[in-house]
């Protein structure tokens, strides 16, 4: 057995340089899920991924159209009497604007300091890649696997709709299996890899004020008609204090507190402020009183601004009071937050702060439900294995602040544990300019993708 | 006497039409002085403006390399032991942004409903362009005028450079005069001229708060890093409460109570709640408590922002954390507020309020001194007589909330009487798409010009 496997390292090793120009390839590719007019080219990316799954050797490789941007399925299911392992990952990317912070371009793949930076590169063309390798390597070494295999990749991750949903709900059959595999998150650090137990969930809204119904002269009608980008200021600072506590009444209701256990977990991580601050640019640290650093960023729930827009933007002045203004303002969730419940506290809230000196508008764009796994789970154990195995050190179990809502959605459907085995790091920019991915970890994660298979295929599991 | 003038309206009455097409071409120069990319066409707009002035009988018209957009400026001195009248207005307008809001393109000007519809027809070229016609029309029937005459036309009067200030200090003797007679203000209403003896001063600045040093996944991030944009709005609603009293600890001190008589003026100006209502599209009236709307539009000082940006703007959902939030923010002065001292206090407010864990940088774009005129101005009763005859009806005596910075410069350097006779109307959207101007009030404006001529050379003023 030991051997079986030694064979497949093996090849991925000798491979290693092959796969770096592989990934180039899909990254080039600019499936910007939110842009419609790339709608085009995220197909393109679909179809691509498709016939790669085909070449790594994977069969019934399926474009399912489910209402936006199409699904890729696959599957390899010849290992009678083994476990099926369901690798979820998304193939749409984050929008590349502003596109002048980009040092190379975002979608010309370039190589420096041992990390290739692309959008797509780290969120998550790299890490869908590392399974594709790590079963193609499988495949051309002994023309089998050593678990069954379904793979499911999306286009739709990062514009959070309800296809995935609907599809998954519609398809158990398809989609049944006995663990699902995600890599679509983050090591803890360079040194350190981590499996995820614990994601918040997201509620993501717009709000609209429209004051006077065109835009006004400042001059002449300041003090008399009130300013929708000022209200909307004065809305936004009710929601949240100084410190980070959100003041939306209720908000907290449901909020798990954390255990002594899981707080001494916590305490296990390493934090350096130092690196911490570098990593970041920030001036200093931030959050809420009786919380360190990293609870506040994964396990307590946040409020933030992720735009905000009125009146005049370009260069000097114009005195101008401006008709219109909104903010996007989503919200972090953690166990037992319920999105519904958040967006409805939210909008009650707005309704009540706002002055009837203008009118608002909300529209929601997304919700995602917080989740944990146990750690108890022997599919976790058995992932642990396999990153001790690729990397050479234990793993810790994390939890981290972003949201993949694909996992409640799978959670609640398939009702089968979730490894989320990521190989990020917080520097690669995700959702930034200059997005990039470690070269080592990539390579390593290939690595513990065949380690993994060849773990959960063991008796016992 | 009155002959001389008879025949001058009799010209300006036939040549109506003629005016409309004369202002439609300066109309169609885009000469947005905010806009580098325009600078070209600023200056274009000088020289037809220079050559204009020529063609009407004016001499010296020359171009002033003042620093910025070139000034322009011309005479007709010939009018012995009459006054001297210096006539200001300015050939530079607002940005068109956004364009797609316009009905009609804003440089190619229309005419529908009774007005004409362009970028800069109301503010501030419709108003120059009387001034021209009216003087032609004397000199074309007369060959001479009945008062001395210098014109100044600004093409930095929407970027509030310092330049004109330079050059008006230097060049008192070039400017000197007994009135001034500027044209950039309002009408109280279409049935209801005005001549406006008050204005208010302006200080804008911008506010630039940085958070992280690059933009950040929300997820990961959120609750232990600060967001600048919520800072931003924290910062902004610590400056003015929900009534529009502004909270910048030191703002009011140097205002100057309204007198009884002043608040008895302006209980005398008509104001129709419904019609305020539909000519700003405002849900309902907004300001500070125990002032009419009248009197906190002009005679109380004001915060408000200008524009508000950070983050993602584009449609649908980012979760990004943004790096970067910034505001543009004017305060509206009233006597006997000091633009440098607001200035000062706006900015150690900011420095007292805004937390340690973003840093600010503060620009000042530019400060406008209040202005009043006393009510006994021999030339301010000349001014209403000229708009009585023009208009059948007696004018009121008005303050204006704009702010026209050169009014003070002028004020403060040549210390002589400012006489702001305007023709604008609040509904003509002066700093918004769809800028128009009444063609009733255009030709008004313009047998006003002839008849203000006439009045100032009369003994006795």
């Amino acid at each position: 057995m030991a051997n079986r496997i030694d064979q497949v390292i093996g090849l991925i090793e000798k491979n290693r340089e092959d796969f770096i120009e592989d990934l180039k390839e899909i990254l080039r590719i600019p499936s910007v899920s939110a842009d419609p007019a790339r709608a085009g080219e995220v197909r393109r990316c679909a179809e691509w991924l498709a016939d790669r799954l085909k070449r790594a050797g994977l069969e019934h490789a399926t474009l399912h159209e489910i209402g936006g941007h199409p699904l890729v399925t696959a599957d390899w299911l010849h290992a009678q009497g083994k476990p099926t392992v369901l690798i979820y990952g998304h193939y749409d990317v984050q929008p590349d604007d502003p596109v002048d912070l980009w040092e190379t371009p975002p979608f010309e793949p370039t190589i420096r300091d041992g990390k290739i930076w692309a959008r797509g590169a780290t969120d998550d063309k790299g890490q869908l890649m590392m399974h594709v390798h790590a079963l193609e390597s499988y495949l051309a070494v002994h023309g089998s696997l050593p678990v069954n295999v379904k793979i499911m990749m999306e286009g739709e991750e990062e514009i959070a709709t309800e296809n995935l949903s609907a599809f998954v709900a519609a398809n158990k059959d398809l989609l049944s299996a006995d663990v699902i595999v995600v890599s679509d998150t983050g090591m803890f650090s360079k040194e350190l890899p981590g499996i995820t137990v614990g994601l918040r969930g997201l509620v993501y809204m717009q709000l609209d004020l429209t004051g006077p119904g065109h835009d006004l002269h400042s001059g002449s009608f300041g003090g008399g008609v009130e300013n929708p980008a000022n209200a909307l200021a004065a809305i936004i600072a009710s929601m949240k204090d100084e410190a980070g506590k959100v003041l939306i009444p209720g908000f907290y209701d449901d909020v798990v507190p954390l255990t002594d256990e899981e707080r001494a977990e916590f305490a296990r991580l390493p934090y350096d402020e130092e690196r911490f601050l570098k990593e970041t640019g920030a001036p200093k640290p931030f959050g809420e009183e009786g919380y360190t650093v990293l609870e506040r960023m994964s396990a307590r729930p946040t409020l933030d601004v992720n735009g905000i827009f009125g009146g005049f933007a370009g260069e000097g002045p114009k005195t101008v009071l401006p008709s219109k203004a909104g903010a996007k303002i989503s919200m972090r969730l953690v166990p037992n937050q319920d999105p519904d419940r958040i967006a409805r506290l939210f909008e009650e809230h707005v309704a009540r702060v706002c002055p009837d000196t203008v009118r608002f508008e909300i529209r929601q764009f997304s919700g995602a439900y917080p989740f944990v796994t146990p750690l108890t789970d022997p599919s976790l154990q058995a992932a642990a294995r396999a990153l001790e195995r690729a990397f050479g050190i234990k793993p810790v179990f994390i939890r981290e602040g972003g949201s993949i809502p694909v996992v409640a959605t799978l959670s609640e459907n398939l009702g089968i544990p979730i490894v989320l085995m990521g190989f990020g790091l917080p520097s690669e920019n995700a959702h930034a300019p200059n997005e990039n991915f470690d070269l080592d970890n990539y390579h390593k994660g290939t690595l513990s993708s065949a380690y993994l298979m060849e773990e959960l295929s063991l008796p016992g599991k």
